[in-house]
């Protein structure tokens, strides 16, 4: 291992990209603004897919996929839509050998072509809900773009569903931000908040948007998951009518929510440190490597005991077994942001032990062999799940301020960004100014906390408590 | 259910589109030449992505994701396959606001991508072998096409891999068909052949191709699933250099291997009759649906009990509770393809016995409640897996011929196309004077075939068995 890490504090944005390279997840292309997501990644993202799949499978949807090219007249109906990614789509004017008649652009989303798909498919209240979702890529023309978290393609998938009743779509947006939120805690041990995101920043085209709004180590905000509510504004505009149970024409209401490989960036962010990737067992790929030492033929036959035993009860183990010192074998386990090491030489073995190192902590134990490993390794997994958790945690608090006037807001700024909770007065003037403090931008308007003062910003009366922040 | 579908052997196009429709697996979009794949079509596609990515990474294969977008200049660098693919590409020339410097065709197939990717990645013998594979849509800009058959934007997965020797490489050529010889065979039950392409049937830049050609009910050939070997031209246009053991630099050897969601159109094919899709149960999303007739709680009870017990045994098995006629549910599980159908109605139950119908052969047998019905119905579901393998066997020789001169094989494509066995002298020029017959064109050369006799065009002394056919 010859990857010279930056080390996190001196440089937290080259650290970053140390890191995806070193851990060997993405790597640039010459397509300017798209990465390669090499076999590291992509088994992160396969886990993730797996993952939600199987939750929005649970909860009733079932995956479908539309066309990526989007007719330039389709894209056009819906105004707030075309005005919001017209001017970051890339457009397809040639097709073989000849000019098209009619542009097309590459999704950058696909809003249009599920409200394209519903219009001619949905006839009567039987029909509803449809309850769909796509795994794909979308394209954004970015200007600056950097690995996972701003790229110009990148994987996400896109839930579409349409209902009967507004009732129900503004349910299904709800459920599904909990989904995420569920996602980001449970799985990927990441203390993300949620709420309401301002009509300025809202979805183009949304009625409202609910964000997941999660807290990068260096006290910058990253926004993993959005679910949206479209009321009838697409259904309107791509006339998806429905005979409803009185027998009357409406149009149905319509919901859209999406995450994306952005989330790998935020496992990064969040739980990396100056040795590389840091993993929760429960989105890593691999959960324990085994490291043999020497070659003792008793290495070998434990090793290739205990990676079955721990296989067998569903812990994803491997051993390595390359060519390469144990010096090395461990950088680059630690690189690659492997949970748990289990190292088994001769000299341990002689006293009837093997050693288990954490990631997380970097902590080393020796094991008696006459305990039950498997359970050992479990309860192991389990603990550095909660403990990244609860360090996660811990930071984000750290990094959680107050602001009730600009000065302090500024102050916070130029010291150590966060989650800055200030009172709001709800007017988009005060947001633009608030913006002007080094770009900062309201997350989210969080719906429990209690309204206790004037706006940060103008002094007047506050309608909205908002938490504000630096974003990727 | 009123989807009236065309009889098959009056008009097998228009059978063929109704019984896509009718069984929901797609349905044609605004986008010219573009389908939108519904639930039941993709729920097939997952089910095939499952199985296939399982034996992929058994044999050492990792998923990675390139770029979509592949600019003009990375893609000229070979010239067999720019000549290939040039007449058939979408062309990216606007971005955001502006026009590109340089316009980005959407790939049509990754080999430019991965080369680029190797060429800077890989260092040294130790680096090898690297086999990739990735899952993505890609887009040709066709100008016929037809649902899952021939679409300018399909899914499919093409593996990438490069090696140390030529020998290492043809072995995975030759192991990644033979994969796909058993997916069609062991899992689509399609008894597919394969062989080697001739030169002119290649893929552009390849040293050979190896395909697999399956038959479909109405005699026309369907190439589902190709493995080319490069040799080292791309590694020579693309610069992929490495240092060997001898510590020499050199040009690694390369494959790829692609299959599509047209095999989706080939189970229709192969399988469908005129009640609608027929579905091999190893490769069915859905293998058993249980309906219930009537409102005695004696029927709901034995449904959830079967379906739970069918689910536990790794028999994927729903029960149809929607608010319809038995009538309209047998029809609609016969349109979509289930496999077995389990009725459970109040008078069966009064005489302790439930009805199973088969879907490939419409066979209904009532069974005693006593029996083992996990046993009854695992062994079921193998019957008809083999019964439409055989079946399809069947079919498949009887629409199997020789021909040894350009009258026979006329007389042939005239009556009944299927696939046509002659002896072949390798000129291209009675490959074209063969194409002349309405479009056949040759499928393969078999390997283990003996030559008998003389070039079924020119009558000169052959040099290949060759077996021909019309294809989609």
């Amino acid at each position: 291992m010859n990857n010279k890490i930056t080390l996190r504090d001196v440089d937290f944005s080259k650290w970053y990209t140390d890191v995806v390279m070193a851990a060997k997840l993405a790597s640039y292309t010459n397509v300017k603004g798209c990465i390669a997501i090499e076999p590291n990644g992509y088994a992160i993202w396969e886990k993730m897919q797996e993952i939600l799949d199987k939750k929005f499978k649970e909860l009733g949807h079932v995956n479908v996929q539309m066309p990526m090219l989007i007719p330039e007249n389709l894209l056009k109906k819906e105004q707030d839509l075309v005005e919001g990614f017209a001017p970051e789509v890339a457009w397809v004017t040639e097709g073989g050998k000849n000019k098209l008649e009619e542009r097309h652009c590459i999704r950058p989303t696909s809003e249009t072509m599920f409200s394209d798909y519903f219009a001619s498919h949905v006839r009567s209240y039987k029909d509803l809900p449809l309850m769909y979702n796509q795994w794909c890529n979308v394209l954004r023309w970015e200007k600056e773009t950097r690995p996972f978290l701003r790229s110009r393609e990148f994987l996400w998938q896109e839930g579409h569903t349409i209902h009967e009743t507004e009732e129900e779509a503004i349910k299904e947006t709800k459920q599904m931000m909990d989904v995420y939120k569920w996602f980001h805690h449970e799985i990927l041990a990441i203390p993300s908040i949620t709420g309401l995101k301002t009509e300025k920043e809202k979805f183009a085209g949304a009625e409202f948007t609910l964000t997941n709004e999660a807290l990068m180590y260096n006290g910058v905000s990253l926004q993993a998951g959005t679910s949206h509510y479209f009321g009838q504004k697409f259904s309107k505009a791509y006339n998806i009518k429905f005979q409803s149970k009185e027998n009357k024409e409406e149009y149905v209401y319509q919901t859209s929510w999406g995450t994306a490989t952005r989330m790998i960036g935020a496992l990064i962010m969040v739980h990396g440190d100056d040795k590389g990737l840091v993993l929760p067992p429960r989105i890593a790929p691999k959960q324990v490597v085994i490291i043999p030492i020497g070659k003792d033929e008793r290495v070998f036959e434990l090793s290739n005991k205990l990676n079955k035993e721990l296989n067998d009860n569903n812990i994803v183990t491997y051993i390595d077994t390359t060519d390469r010192t144990p010096g090395y074998k461990f950088a680059e386990a630690e690189v690659n942001g492997i949970p748990v090491r289990i190292e088994i030489g001769p000299r341990d073995l002689d006293n009837n032990k093997i050693t288990f190192a954490r990631r997380d902590t970097s902590e080393k134990v020796t094991i008696d062999l006459d305990q039950d490993l498997v359970e050992f390794t479990k309860d192991l997994l389990e603990k550095i799940q909660n403990n990244l958790y609860d360090k996660a945690v811990e930071r984000r608090d750290a990094l959680t301020f107050t602001a009730t006037n600009m000065d302090e807001m500024k102050k916070i700024l130029d010291i150590q960004p966060g989650f800055i909770h200030a009172d709001w007065c709800g007017n988009p003037e005060c947001e633009v100014k608030i913006k002007e403090l080094k770009g900062c931008k309201s997350r989210c308007i969080t719906e429990d906390a209690l309204i206790t003062g004037k706006c940060v910003c103008c002094g007047k009366e506050a309608k909205h408590h908002v938490i504000w922040g630096l974003q990727y």
